[in-house]
C-alpha cells in the first residue's frame, strides 16, 4: 500500500481501533513520517501498549490530548508544530470517544451532557486548533481536488448514529450514544462545506460492529479486520465522500 | 377543528411559536379540558403575554418549568398532576428551546454543552418525567392506534437538524444548533421505537422557517400560519408518522 498521508494525527490511540490504527500504518512499507499517536493519559497503565509501539517505530510521537480540555488541545498542537518543522498536517483522524449504554429509565443528565462533550464538542475543539495546520497542508500540496494524503478530517462515528438505518443490528437504544454519533454526523457535514474552499475532505466513518467494549464479543468483526478496512478505504476517499458517512468498507450509509 | 386532545402540555410557551400554540389552541370551539402553558420564568417580565392570555382563559395553567434542570421539571410534574386528577396526559409538546447563531471561529464548549443541554437533555428529562401520565392516557384511552388526542411527544426541532436535506434553504452552519437538532431528530426515532409498545406517538416537526429572532424577517412564514399548520397536522398524525422528521405542512422530511 502507498502511504496513506506524509503527517497523521490520531485521537484516542492507545486502545481499539486507534491502537490498531497507529499499529498498522507503522506496518506499511512507506509509513508517515509523523504519526502523532494522542491519548488522554499516555503515561498511565492503559497507554503502555501504545508506548511499547512507540519504542519500536521512531516514527510515532505520543501525545497528551484529552479532546474535551482546550488547554490540553493547545499544547497539544504545539508539540506536534515542534515535530512538523513548518509543515502542515496531512490527516486528522478524531477517533477518541466514549461508548455509553444508558436506556430512556437510566440515561442521565450528567453523562448525556459528558458523552456529548466527548464526542462531538471533543472533535470540533481539536478542529479548531489544528485547522491552520490541516489548511497549511492542503496550500502546500501539489495535486488537485480532495485526499487524506493531502488534507483531511476523519471523524469516527457509527452507524448507530444513522436514523435512517441504524436500528437495523443494534436495537437497543443507546440515547446518549446514539444522539452524540448523530450530532457528530451533523458536524462532519458542517464542516465538508465549510472547508471545501480549503480542499480539506471531511468524512464520518463507521467503523463497523467490532469486537470492543461496546461491540461486545457477539461482534462479527476484528479490530484489525476494522482497521485494515477503515485505512484502505481512506485511501480511497476523494471530494466526492467529503460530508459524507461511509462504513470500513466504503459504503455509504444514510443519515 | 375538533378537540386535538383533552390536556396538551406545551413547554417554551411564553413567545414565539408556544405561545402561538397556546392562543390558537384556547381559540378553537372545543378548546383542551387543561392546556399547561410552562416557560423558564412565567412571573418575570418575557411571560407577561402568556399571563394575559390566562387571565382570559381558565383552561390554561400557566406552570413554571426550565427543562433542563430536573428539580423544575418535578415539581411541574407535580402541579399537573394536581390538576389532572388522576387522568393521564394525552399530549406533550416539547417546544422550549435556545437558538444559536455560531460559526466553526466562534463556537466555543460552554455554549455548545449549553445547546445540547436545552434542545436534547432537556426533551428526555420531561419525557423521562411525564411518562406515567402520558402512559396513562394511553391506556385510558378508547381508540386503537396511535394519535395526539391519545397519547403523544411531539417534539420541536427543525429542518436544520436534517442533514439530508437542511443546507438548501439557509447555508449558515450554526454548528451548535444543527447538532443539537439532529440529536434531537435521533432522540425523537428511538422514543418511537421504545413507547410504541405503549401507543404513544413519537414526531419531530420542523416549524418552517418563520418570521422569529433565529427565522430573521426575510423569513417567507409567520408565527401565525406556521402554529395553525403545526396543529393541522398533529390532529391528523398516526402510528406512520411516528419516528419521522415532518414539517408545518405535513411533507416528510429526510434526516
Amino acid at each position: 500500500m502507498a502511504r496513506l498521508a506524509r503527517s497523521i494525527l490520531v485521537t484516542g490511540s492507545n486502545r481499539g481501533i486507534g491502537l490498531e490504527f497507529v499499529r498498522q500504518l507503522t506496518e506499511t512499507p512507506d509509513c508517515p513520517e509523523h504519526l502523532f499517536a494522542t491519548c488522554r493519559n499516555p503515561d498511565g497503565p492503559r497507554g503502555k501498549a501504545l508506548r511499547d509501539l512507540a519504542d519500536k517505530h521512531p516514527n510515532i510521537h505520543v501525545v497528551q490530548l484529552e479532546v474535551e480540555n482546550q488547554a490540553s488541545v493547545k499544547a497539544a498542537l504545539g508539540t506536534v508544530e515542534s515535530y512538523l518543522e513548518g509543515k502542515g498536517l496531512n490527516l486528522l483522524i478524531n477517533n477518541a470517544g466514549v461508548d455509553t449504554f444508558d436506556t430512556l429509565q437510566t440515561v442521565e443528565q450528567q453523562e448525556m451532557l459528558s458523552t456529548f462533550n466527548i464526542n462531538v464538542v471533543g472533535p470540533i475543539l481539536v478542529v479548531k486548533e489544528f485547522l491552520p495546520l490541516l489548511k497549511r497542508a492542503a496550500k502546500g500540496a501539489e495535486t488537485e481536488g480532495m485526499s487524506c494524503g493531502k488534507a483531511a478530517i476523519i471523524n469516527i462515528s457509527s452507524k448507530l448514529g444513522s436514523i435512517g438505518e441504524g436500528f437495523e443490528e443494534v436495537q437497543d437504544l443507546f440515547y446518549a450514544y446514539r444522539a452524540s454519533k448523530a450530532a457528530l454526523n451533523m458536524v462532519t457535514a458542517c464542516l465538508a462545506r465549510e472547508l471545501k474552499v480549503d480542499e480539506i475532505l471531511c468524512t464520518a466513518i463507521h467503523p463497523g460492529w467490532v469486537k470492543t467494549d461496546m461491540g461486545t464479543e457477539k461482534a462479527p468483526l476484528t479490530v484489525e479486520s476494522s482497521a485494515q478496512g477503515i485505512l484502505k478505504v481512506l485511501a480511497g476517499l476523494s471530494a466526492s465522500s467529503s460530508g459524507t458517512l461511509v462504513d470500513w468498507e466504503g459504503r455509504r450509509l444514510l443519515w
